[in-house]
């Protein structure tokens, strides 16, 4: 008997949620350093765009200390659903963004945002309970510290929450480099320094040994 | 399945149970540095005051070298039913404490206490036996070190307690902002320096750019 | 549901096997530097000294590299069934371990030893099959590095082992103070030397303010 | 009831899958330090070798910046099945390596790679829905940082896998060290500088004492 | 020979300068967690009011992202010289901020500020260079992250700066306790918690024991 | 009596020496976590493009493992000397590349490069032996662990070397925010995340409140 | 030319002090874990037994919340000088503490103590103005945090204090294993568990092979 | 004015002593993993083969428990002058230990030991006393932990002692790659995973596109 069976991610029945990636809130994140943090957020969000997922937009009193969204995932996205959440802290309380989620069709939902135990595990633990599969990107979320995240994910874990990081669920959805080589390489390439070190060496060796 | 379904707290059905946060004991804590760990015991406590949550305090020795109670959770809860343990080590053995906890009418049971895998974990585990939901505050609890700490918190997961921290019991309670924004707002800029900084440079610039 | 259930360490019904705490093999035990973990595995023995638990000796290859038993828990137990293994590496496959453990009555195993994820885990889980209920003493148990450790309790808890540490065990058999109040407190005082520093303090200040 | 209840390792019904450890692959793993990595990697692969198991290596676009395989596993496995796989990610969706696992007859499968949450938490998920029991070797595997392989490790625990490392499965397979002593102590001396430097004194000192 | 000889700091010949505390710019703090940063930086300024020495507070575009000055700086030193630099990045590059110096008459000069090489480092260097004694507060400054703190200490350390804490600093100030032990006492016991700790044990035995 | 005096980085007497960023080398670098690392690179980079400050290339075995250059440094920097190195591996050994330095008629030396203890170190080391001023980027230099690194930084800072990081460098050179505030704040927005934020919530809230 | 030419510790030139080890003031120390610490402290006060070096206590305030000194340093010392201070903080101020060190007669002094930012920096400043030689037993000194100690440490180190350890003080003291092999051997048996592992292992062996 | 200016390793001028690599001593090294550290001491022996240096082997009672040499050093030189001391901690203190050192007319001394503060700055700092230039490899030497490692890094860096590590050493002696690139590149890939790596990929790749 297990647990939490093995659910794989399936490009064609998957959405993306971005929760409270607002400026103000990012400077609370302090168990991923910034370079990195900010990193994973815009691979995620590039991996969304790469799988043309639908993307839905979040924010918590964007004109208020917590600050306006990442201006970065406002430009990949901008016909995304965008929901100004008036007040709810559970992005699932508020109508309009679950509305959002089952417009898009989709069973899987890819899950990411400041802070883990609130804007993340809320929306996260809610989506299971009303029956969806979640997937929480770990690497893409952030919280105060690494004791605060690690609660967060003993308890999101034991509700049946996959855990994975960006970089897993970019593979996941594309099952096969043949897919799109091209664009899974330029993926990995921008947002994993070692491995567009390792394509920069290649391609000189190859072009200097044609 | 799932080992843990989601249950959210609820005000209306919450108690919080602080367990032994004297002031000899707390020189025992060590996986937490000392000016956190007394910002995260003062934000539960902060927050279970301000929502109004049935409190109960227990102590174990107070007249030995375990010290006396944190003077501010006797100031913060001046009525609150105080049970000074003749010497059951696990609160929830003593008659006295599960009475009052009962009395409260509440389900769910917010503990936080000194050491975690005892003091905290022993209540934890035998109030889920005694059908409570159970949610311990991990950043408000403290033990020797990281590895008794892990330990302490597997024994709780698998037990089914939900492992959370001050912030989210916090934020789960409130549900939504325009409950009471200006007292969450306090409590976040009280406990949490880097939302306090944001909330300084917003209000400058507001009165700035009026 | 829960995964594992609530099981209180009863002084009764317990017995303590300590497995291959052998002078060569500590000198592999790098996840607990050794000033913690020497006192971490004397505390555990001090404490089934005052519980009076049955405790039962095992060692793989005292004559070789391996070395002899550690001298101290020789002198703790010199009574003890004590059971040198020819050659099994998984102590339950030993049938005088196993007789031994069967002999003393008891249903409760608390169990530490070295390395953590074979001669304690092999045991634990094996323990479990039989229908035992398994507690591992994890700052008792040492093994290479954090990772190793990390992967071995994860795999016992997922098989039902509670994850404790010698303090929790202590307490937990304890039950209460007034069983012994002087006794538990020379095991606290002897094995955490921050409890020693309050009972120094207070008992000068007792004596001077008589 | 238990969620992952302890299987043991069978020398005659287990089987090795070695995924993707390529030399460019590898300039990725930096949750575990080179040396170590590599001695780990290593340690697996002579572990397989003693005990003669069934060993099946994929390898994931050889010939581009992924690069070849780590010539000394080549050269350990000449004859073993060698799965280059055309674009697969997961190697459970290319049949050549489903069928080269199928035609060992084993039922448990030993599992390591490059990086661990996705070349080997792929393979180890989809291996227990087929109804395979399943051994991550988690420090044979690497990744890009402590939080990517912490979270992968939480999906494959809740999903079943049995999460080990090299020694632990070395130790399991063995059963008893009577079953070749020299063997599997040349295998220790190899790959745990403490355990070289234990038989080195011993040695010695025998020697001196005859 | 001595590189950097023994001075010890007279509350008659010293200054304090607070360089930069902003809300903007703490939010770049994190070589230092936020709880205890802020701790540290209000134990400063309350040991500068409580040895009354003369402190010098500047800051660099305050109406803009940097943001305002930290307000409890503000309150404690409401007749302070308050230098908002208009573009100067080393405050000593500001004449009034020199003159502010000078003015006080002071040799010695306790410097704290964020971020520790820019902010603090600069003009540490330069008091050294004009000839005066430098003592930056190592704790009450932050940057980055460690590593750039630690090269800053270096090159700090090799110029001739005493590197200090806020804790060194109030005790080299007050000299002996009986200048006012009422009031070291209350420093102490607001900004250390095991200090409050122990008091709170001692006055509480005290009490008990007239 | 000082072991190395303040000597502040003029922006009319500075020149910047890259040496050694190959894509191979790169792979070597773990003592700063790879994000990162590519940040503070770039930013030293950009930050010799921004105060036009002379640059000098020079790279070790480009053809061979080591790997060409990176390239957005080539991009940066078209026109500057690029010093392909036949086999010194102390750059200071090439002829070529000391007559590079001369040329710019520059004394104060800002150098980086991979790996710290051979590829920095030997050079800046060399150059205080001809009487330059050297300034070493330390985070924009890397090698192989926080030992080697550490070992480096003592032998440095005995010799006399300014240890520094990219942030100072630019702050030192710019002397005052008036020279150009727009390109600072770029180079800052573009490399300090946290400082992108604040920016990004300033010019929001400025926007909403003209 | 050397910062701080090598000065050997002699036996017959040395003598220790030990500053303010009080069971109140030890729980303020947090940079060296607990049962290290109180074994360093331990071995410190038994190498100066050993080897029969003059000693001399002092201690702050034993009857305050500071607490008494460590018990087994008034065992081990009971007739040593014994300066119970009235109020100053650098012991140095203390005329009898002055007084008993230079009743000694010696010129070396070898220092340890609780907080080492002060009541050992103070000290070891204070005796290189005196004209002493000063040795400070860095493992045995013990203060808030890593960071308030690596910054006591360059302060030391920059005024020509000799950093040590207790096993170096040790060893340096006996010069030759032949002055008391049997003496020095208990000396490491007893506080470096490492060490009396390879005893029992050799001594067993030994005992094996006659 | 510089505390330890440049000088630079030379092979016509060095030697190279290891001090007490024994079996037993190896087992108290702590503040390096033994993978990395084994390793770590046989590139600094590869490096002193290659470059054909004089070197010096010394050990402690080699028949008690700190046991033999390590047998790969043995193996490696042969005919190396090897002093087993009877008794002096210092090797230096022993006669011919100094003669050895003095009869290979050289005037640099490469010196790596077990353990850090002891074996190593003893030998370093005596060998300065007589004149000699001093290079540590920080990284073949170990000791217990961190903290010690650290305090004797300063005491030696203090002292005039060049702080180096394995890899700059060879480096530094090699001077230019093209004095034997073949044996250079078979070091580097014998002892740096990553190295081997990067060849591995060259190799494979230049074969592919002759």
């Amino acid at each position: 008997m297990k647990n939490t069976p093995y659910t794989r991610l399936d490009r064609d029945n998957a959405a993306v949620l971005l929760v409270d990636h607002q400026a103000g809130l990012l400077s609370l994140v302090r168990d991923i350093e910034p370079d990195r943090f900010k990193n994973n957020v815009l691979a995620l969000a590039d991996a969304a765009k790469f799988f043309n997922l639908p993307t839905i937009l979040t924010t918590s009193f964007e004109t208020g200390p917590n600050g306006p969204l990442m201006p970065e995932l406002k430009t990949l996205f901008p016909d995304a659903p965008y929901i100004a959440r008036p007040g709810q802290i559970n992005a699932w309380d508020n109508p309009d963004f679950v509305q959002a989620i089952k417009a898009t069709g989709k069973k899987q939902l890819i899950i990411a945002g400041v802070v883990t135990e609130v804007c993340v595990a809320f929306v996260a633990l809610s989506a299971i309970e009303a029956g969806f599969e979640v997937f929480v990107v770990a690497d893409a979320s952030g919280t105060f510290n690494a004791l605060t995240r690690d609660a967060a994910w003993l308890r999101m874990q034991a509700a049946g929450v996959h855990m994975m990081t960006w970089f897993g669920v970019a593979c996941e959805l594309q099952r096969d480099w043949r897919h799109d080589i091209e664009g899974l390489g330029a993926l990995c390439a921008n947002h994993i320094p070692d491995y567009r070190n390792l394509m920069t060496s290649y391609h000189a060796l190859s072009a200097a040994n044609p």
